[in-house]
């Protein structure tokens, strides 16, 4: 990999304009810091985001772009000053890789509110250089922003829990949902939602799935272990099921109205948003005045609350459902998820799939 | 007052239609039962409230209607089984006259949360006649909702307290939002938000008043010892200030942008909703999720709230800026509040109006 004073070259999947169609590129990584560690990347979910960033659904992109935030590799490498991780160490990294250090955010140790944040990729790090996500042979991350996967969870199993696991657990926590008893529900059954039945089933919550059809009944009751289905469409359902649950965890990722949803909810129930929709949300004031609801959202979780999930996940036994595809599956992986079509997430073979040795496209690719 | 067993004709001020125009109405309370308590009216402010039901703005209205629901009185009669009253007792009513006792809001005594909760005036009472409200010589009411008024405060200063005071008080308190240090907004400065600055102050806050216009500065900064004043159409103003409040009280009671607001809070912050608004409001929910961010609602407060709330008042010194203003005044005092002209709570002095004597009007009226 190189000696710690020089740039090391490596090979990533990076997409090149908003097609979003990802083909090997080489690039370099910084020189290793005092407190940077080199990971090689083993696994690395794919999520979402992925899509919305590779074709420039947000307006921000910047090509060429390597996704990728749920990362789980082995350290090969470390910084002079890196006292928490030693080379061989299995650890992941997830969509934060810099904060400003300063802000209340920061310290609070939620630094993935801080304004000054920095993304895993499609970001500039501080040294002005691109940064680039986990779709590559190796990353360069300080240690601050580098968490243990705790003995006892498969790296593939880990890969997940670094984004979509994590952004249950920390509302749950936060919001002070973690009492066993709660009723809870999941809106939306994608990667984020599958993790949300678990955890809050590990929680102890009486779990609610609520789709807009039936589809996904059996899945959920018998695959996830999710206690009641509701069917939004349903409006007897629906209106059964009125001001039965302590929170809704919302991961629609487009617009929709809330007012449904908001009715579900006891007196203090929260409405937990996790997508990033950038159409306008509506809701009637009375709905959150007469039953003093929230509407709430949460972004991933804090470092900390990472390492809580891992060992959570540990402790509970509980193992989030992956399809694993190599790195030349990836384009197919990404559209598949474009349409749902996935049990619960994609998680990439990196290290399995030698892209190292993948041979740079014609320009024109 | 008449006998235990008997009922009483009282006189009230009461709209007939939705030109929400108030004239005295002869009309008879029910007989006193073991736990109620008769109240003969000293003072009752006007809410804005009053004007939605009485014009019908909500939709609901029925005619005649005695609104009034920020009531202090004397107790004049008490059924047998009253404990918590006896003859003389100053006391308030508030907006809330009868509920479930069953539900979970009730059994957590939050009782302005039951699903089942009798208003004050135009709602029907368990025996199925009309709740009638304060702007009446006398008021019978079970003793669960009615409050003691404490020693120290006079009962003309105690009105706006049962309603607007409460209201800005019971939130601050669910919210975790008591502590002093805290920086507060106050969004709109009429009874209710003049109330917020008072009670926000003398928990030992910061408070910005926010206000779409320069016109009230010397008054919140002055009058009512408001540390900063932001106008929202000043967009340096807005910049300024963004990321700076731990929660904002909203009291406006019209459709508004929330994102101006939304951005002014700081992580975890809180915009608090007090107006029943008909037309939906909107956010976009990045400004949420990125801040960890919530819109949620208050509707006025418990019992215990508003026996709190008095006390609190009691404790700290605190006064309310109200117009004291005859029966006869008011419709000018609803229109005046309509248009926002009053500084800031009118209380009708409903004993000084004489109002038993006042003769009925022909029916035309």
């Amino acid at each position: 990999m190189g000696s710690l004073a020089s740039e090391k070259t490596v090979v990533g999947w990076a997409a090149r304009d908003a097609t979003g169609h990802l083909s090997p590129y080489s690039y370099t990584l910084r020189n290793t810091g005092p407190e940077d560690v080199v990971v090689k990347v083993i696994y690395c979910g794919i999520c979402h985001t992925d899509i919305h960033q590779a074709k420039n659904h947000l307006g921000a992109s910047k090509y060429p772009m390597v996704p990728g935030h749920e990362v789980v590799g082995e350290v090969v490498e470390v910084g002079p000053e890196v006292t928490r991780y030693r080379l061989g160490d299995v650890v992941g990294v997830g969509v934060i890789v810099g904060c400003c250090r300063d802000c209340r955010p920061c310290k609070a140790n939620v630094e993935q509110y801080c304004n000054k944040k920095i993304w895993s990729y499609n970001d500039v790090y501080t040294d002005g250089r691109p940064t680039q996500g986990g779709f590559s042979s190796a990353m360069v991350v300080d240690q601050k922003f580098v968490v243990k996967i705790p003995a006892g969870l498969a790296p593939e199993q880990a890969a997940p829990l670094l984004c979509a696991g994590v952004t249950v657990y920390s509302p749950l926590k936060h919001f002070g949902l973690m009492t066993p008893g709660l009723r809870g529900g999941i809106l939306g059954l994608g990667g984020v939602g599958h993790m949300g039945v678990k955890v809050a089933k590990a929680m102890g919550h009486h779990v609610t799935v609520i789709s807009s059809s039936g589809k996904k009944r059996a899945e959920a009751m018998d695959d996830l272990g999710a206690d009641a289905y509701l069917v939004s469409a349903d409006p007897a359902d629906m209106t059964a099921a009125a001001d039965s649950l302590d929170y809704i965890i919302n991961t629609v990722p487009v617009h929709h109205p809330l007012e449904p949803y908001l009715a579900l909810l006891k007196l203090d129930g929260k409405l937990i948003l996790m997508g990033v929709i950038n159409q306008p949300l509506s809701f009637i004031s009375p709905m959150l005045l007469l039953g003093r609801k929230s509407i709430t959202g949460s972004f991933v979780g804090s470092i900390t609350e990472t390492e809580e999930v891992l060992q959570f996940c540990v402790d509970k036994g509980l193992t989030s459902q992956i399809e694993i595809v190599k790195m030349d599956y990836v384009n197919q992986a990404l559209e598949r998820l474009e349409h749902n079509d996935v049990r619960y997430r994609f998680v990439v073979d990196v290290a399995g799939s030698n892209i190292d040795d993948t041979p740079e496209p014609p320009a024109a690719a």
